[in-house]
């Protein structure tokens, strides 16, 4: 079982709440409230970009969602029927290159890989049956447990190939998801990625790898294979992240039968990629470049350096790609500067966390996930962004500097109940509630 | 019960596949089969842009799915994050405007229209319960159906509002679907629309209309009024239909908490729409003109005339956008024209449509719902278009010509099981079976 998983409180005792890891507070009191928090962060995003231009954002997400469609593209047929038969052959080959598939392999692009994940249990796993996940440690993306619900099947994860043999063996399971680099950038062994893709197999299993970062992660970084090179039935990878500059998107590669019945329930449900944003996707692949990966392996670093100078290394998680500072540290860090031993404001962690994020777009424009991202959404503050898009802040010192601001900033709300509330859900929230 | 749920074989004595209702055939064996003949469908739709360039194809969906992103709105921020800050509340005041909604109420885009249905469905209707869905005669949408599996509901579906006060009064339901206007464009009349709303709302249940293409056809062609403005909870539209140019996808509008309940379900599992397509439908209803609609209906016409004359009003269904004949009125005529009394082929209605789809499509550009459509769509052969894109083919005698030519065609194929299945399948899918 998964620490994070067995553990019942936080640091500050606060029950966390199962579903999503991490403690509910009285702000953040659910899901409903968590998108009043991200309706808030891009009202403040719109705010700053009418006030400073639409040049006064930075994306610290890791996930810059570009939408690499050229003014020459609009000339193409890129709407949705005959862009789908203009582009599709071309899209295949790139994906199958880009994921390593077999020459006989398909293709299918997503509207999210939380859409692809989705599709694919749907399609594949049957109700009834158990779906087990392998991962290093960290938990899998909360995308692949909501689908195993919603195609009725029990859900079972284990962090090690002993315990994915006994799982299996212990269900009736037909389809294995792994997941090589979680989204916390935990990784697996080379070795035991290998193996588990073999005992699944062996077992008669569907082989899924959840390579959202992994595709380029573990080949560029890690100096591992393709999930389907060894041996994986279907990958699916982020078309947003680890140095894939394309839209939010999820890209699937796999067994020819396998994909067309993906995306045959996709299709369903409406959960493939609208044309247009294949063809994004599409110039995303042709223009990639191992070393845009690089960069942001780089950026990471000199993030982690300045921020680990300014808040102590031990508070930090060093990622491959930047650092990242538990929601429990954040709060640590913010009561000891302001001198306070214990709250009576009633935050939790991740409120903290949020509201930071938000002191740090409004005052900066750096964007982070605490601030802008989906309810559920893990509430840690990370950092990872390009070295272009570092640069383009003013480097990593700048960012030392703004994040040291933000905290102090932090400090005048961290024990007000009422000012953490409209920080973190504006000004109207408030009024309502 | 609707007509075609009793009814259990076709003019052929052909045994209907009630899930989708018409009759499988050794063609078109099951949705893998249907998908390869999508595929097919693209390959000759690509084959002829490339030999004859891509405006020699001639959009007669009714779908045409444009993406009216300018050369300028890219260097507007269209990116996700952004772009959804930026855009948001244009979004939600063009939204609220084009579907009637109230002051306070929020709107949200989707991948398409099936997928905000999906969301709504699963967010909305409790596991256990029944969904009610009431039309005017003809089927609702299949994904109301698929939803309700997914969300563990019982589906009833009725069609006048004394069997919906029933169906409310003997289930658990919570959430009732109304459609004014199917896919086939049956109407639902205004009084039975205004009463289905009451008395749904009577038995306290949420309200949500599919109004895909009614939002726009009930309201311009039929002077009702915004599913909203009659008492509706929530109702969504498709923005690619009924004059309304603008990408495949779904834009729901509604009351404030519910819209945030099913934006973040969508969310969960990557239904909603992203950014780019969420800026091309802002700006399909920007551009907005009733009058577009008026054109569709006039070309519509015209085709009617121009089809009812050429194969006898007898066979030809007219609906408010244009002639729609059935699978099994064209297998008959071409079968007549052939001079044969009985097939030796095997062929069944939805091979026959879908035959005549690829030769529209191959010897002329006319791209139809039977040669591209996704598996389990109908497959009757509807023409809509727009005035402009009818003009732009030479005009309604020209499709004639081209509907005459194509079934002459056809004739040549109908008796002759390995050519049809060449021409729906292709040459690759033959060599594979």
């Amino acid at each position: 079982m998964n620490e994070s998983n067995s553990e019942k409180r936080d640091t500050f005792g606060n029950k966390i709440d199962l579903r999503v890891h991490y403690a509910r507070g009285q702000i953040l009191v659910d899901s409903h409230h968590e998108a009043l928090r991200a309706g808030h962060a891009r009202e403040l995003l719109r705010e700053r970009m009418q006030e400073q231009g639409t040049d006064s954002i930075y994306d610290f997400t890791g996930s810059p969602c570009e939408f690499p469609i050229q003014k020459d593209d609009l000339n193409l047929p890129i709407s949705e029927v005959p862009g789908g038969a203009y582009f599709e052959s071309e899209l295949i080959s790139s994906a199958l290159q880009h994921l390593g598939g077999r020459d006989d392999d398909k293709a299918a692009v997503f509207n999210r890989t939380s859409a692809g994940i989705t599709a694919t249990i749907l399609a594949l796993s049957e109700r009834g049956k158990t779906l087990v996940s392998i991962t290093s440690g960290s938990p899998s993306h909360p995308s692949i447990k909501r689908a195993a619900a919603l195609a009725g099947n029990n859900f079972v994860e284990v962090y090690c190939t002993t315990d994915l043999a006994a799982a299996i063996a212990d269900t009736n399971c037909n389809l294995v998801v792994i997941t090589g680099v979680t989204s916390e950038l935990t990784l697996m062994e080379n070795q035991e990625f290998i193996e588990a893709i073999r005992v699944a197999k062996q077992s008669g299993c569907i082989v899924f790898v959840d390579d959202a970062y992994g595709a380029r992660v573990r080949t560029i970084l890690m100096n591992q294979r393709p999930a389907i090179k060894e041996g994986a039935d279907i990958s699916i990878t982020s078309v947003q992240k680890a140095g894939l500059c394309g839209p939010r998107a999820g890209l699937l590669v796999g067994r020819a039968k396998l994909v067309e019945a993906i995306a045959s329930r996709a299709s369903e449900i409406g959960l493939e990629a609208r044309t247009p944003l294949v063809v994004a996707v599409l110039r995303a692949l042709q223009q990639f470049e191992p070393e845009k990966l690089n960069s942001e392996v780089r950026a990471g670093d000199s993030l982690y350096k300045h921020v680990s100078k300014l808040l102590g290394g031990e508070n930090i998680n060093q990622t491959l790609l930047g650092p990242t500072i538990s929601e429990d540290s954040l709060l640590k860090i913010t009561m000891s500067r302001a001198s306070i031993a214990k709250l009576k404001s009633g935050i939790v962690p991740a409120e903290a966390s949020a509201g930071l994020g938000m002191l740090m777009l409004s005052n900066h424009g750096i964007i982070t996930v605490n601030a802008v991202g989906s309810p559920g959404g893990r509430v840690s503050l990370r950092l990872k962004t390009s070295e272009e898009e570092l640069l383009r802040f003013g480097g990593a010192i700048m960012v030392e500097t703004a994040l040291n601001d933000s905290i102090n900033k932090l400090c005048r709300y961290i024990n007000n109940s009422m000012a953490m509330q409209e920080l973190i859900l504006g000004p109207m929230a408030v009024k309502e509630s």
